[in-house]
């Protein structure tokens, strides 16, 4: 499973239109507007490394509301046990 | 259920060490090394607001390897309705 | 009461206009231009964490006038206790 | 009145220590450990604005678990008539 | 006597002009081409406080040369006594 | 004459101290404790280009409360007539 | 062989345009969407120090889908030795 | 082939001894000194996407001259066709 | 004998356009294209301090194709004993 | 002929010993104390890319009194005629 999280700036005033398209995107499993310099960060789940080319270029980055984005990838996921199943049963 | 992100810089050669402090606090939910300027990111999902300055102040804040913390709170979770209970499931 | 502020960067010469109908929105309690790298600052005293998308995202951010946000949450409000009270009659 | 904020970077581990000394001082109306770049941030309510110096320079920057201050002055605080009243009571 | 530095950011070729119209200000002393990263600094010597919002908000900031302004305040002025009354008469 | 401000950061708690020392230093016109990003700005007023090296270097930079300096100098002076005397006075 | 990374912003929406036009220039080895501040980055292998300002300024700078460039040149290559060859083959 | 960039900075004085430690990394395919802001700059070439975690934090940030590192990672490779086997034989 | 550097950031695609034009102003002895964060940088050798206005601000920064100017005065210029005359032919 | 600009902070105090030490670098034309960010400048004129490492790395950034360096190389120079022998005289 690879983890990234992708910060994200969008056009003023439309960040909940931007939020609700974003976690309608596949491999995307959360999206928050946060305290700080950017407006969304979103999570992602992925089963492929492939994909996130896919997913932050060609849908995340294209999207008409989204101005920039900003993407950290997790190198290793230091999580709890019960956890990993949990991402398991929300992102099949 | 308050969602937050906390970045965390390190003691040089202590990465390791406190991703597996980090984890076993409670309302951690996962930790990732990560790409980009800072060591380390902890997902928090907590139960109360006031759970907030307990976890990163008196614990991650305290922790001998962390040398700075910035956190970043979600305001709003627009997320997809299965893994809203992953989380329970998760944090329980 | 969850404490909040709101560093604001407004069009240019709007200072004025933009603080006053900052000043009207329930949720904000005080409004200041300031020295420094922005225009304004918005203080905001809620009772309830949800309202804080509404109040920042939905109102301050939607502003004509506004170009930028920039929130700071409180974790932990650490005051003199005569100022509790004063906020309550304030927000009320 | 003057209104001033002052953002403070503490000692490793020294924050609540740091927040109790600091909301004891004269003119410090509230504190808050806060998201972001920063671990407190004072709110001042200030009758001379020769207090300033005082209490910034003399008193807070000088806290042995202060590392760095950083001021902003508020030109004109625009505010809830209520408000006005609320301060009074809370400084005098 | 309060003493502010104004950094300002001007439209493409149009210094000099600034400059002019700052000059004439009430309240402004000096205006600078500065080296580093602001066109101009405006000093400003004032009798009150509250002219500051006058000064910064609604005259500098508003010229429509002007793009950006970003105010430093004087909490106290360390100055060679003679200098103190040099100000006087210049102000007056 | 040469116009310069010096923006000086200071050992934590030798603000007034380092002020002191700076004001008595020649060509040194004033001195401001500031709200920003720095702790003082030193206002120069030189007769010569080359007095420059010898009062920042020499002088500002090599007091032991000093941590850092950085300078920004004034191309070009547009001030009101009257107060170009009153430097005059000042500095002689 | 002169080696050069040149971190690269791209028009919103047209980072895989831009990677496939820049990658067909000479002297371009690589081309990756990455992590982090940039949207692209390009590795150059050249023969020539002077080809640097052709490829750089000429053909990357000047191509409609940059917006920006930054560059890093290796002053030492420090490279195990089987690769030096493979570079070779790859840019005759 | 998983690509990644390692900006690094170094203990003052010990650029040649740290370039020379990594390049001796497995994973490690080029290490240049570099103009700009950091010291050295590693290029990683890795088979799966879990090595990344053991080259940069295992061995990369915990070497004793390296102070801080900060990675950039490849979504995606745009590669002229002849490079691609160039690779294989380099890290085989 | 005055020198500054003048970091220029220039329209898109004009580099060479502007750079011709930069190294025709009089005072002006060397343009580059650099790497980093700027596009040009403008070494000038001037006789008299008054000419840095009318150079920066009335030639440079009032080219068409000049975004924006960053000037960096040299205080004291340490030179080898030849280079001073080699300047003073270059500029006659 | 190879043109940098080497930016170089210096430990505290000791700016006019460090210019002497870097002015005495062969390939080292010129070093100024600057205005803004950096403590000094050092300008190179080398004849071979290969310089740029030794002189760089092996003799400026190992000088005790250098904190930081940061290279900044010329792509192109776009000089006026009659400078370009001058640089030859200045560095034979």
């Amino acid at each position: 499973m690879i983890t990234a999280l992708v910060e994200i700036d969008v056009e003023r005033g439309r960040i909940n239109e931007a939020a609700q398209k974003l976690v309608d995107i596949d491999g995307v499993a959360e999206v928050w507007s946060v305290t700080g310099d950017h407006d969304l960060v979103a999570l992602l789940k992925l089963r492929e490394y492939d994909q996130l080319s896919e997913v932050v270029t060609n849908h995340i980055a294209s999207l008409p509301e989204v101005v920039r984005t900003k993407t950290m990838l997790a190198f290793k996921v230091y999580s709890k046990q019960e956890l990993e199943e949990a991402w398991n049963i929300g992102v099949d």
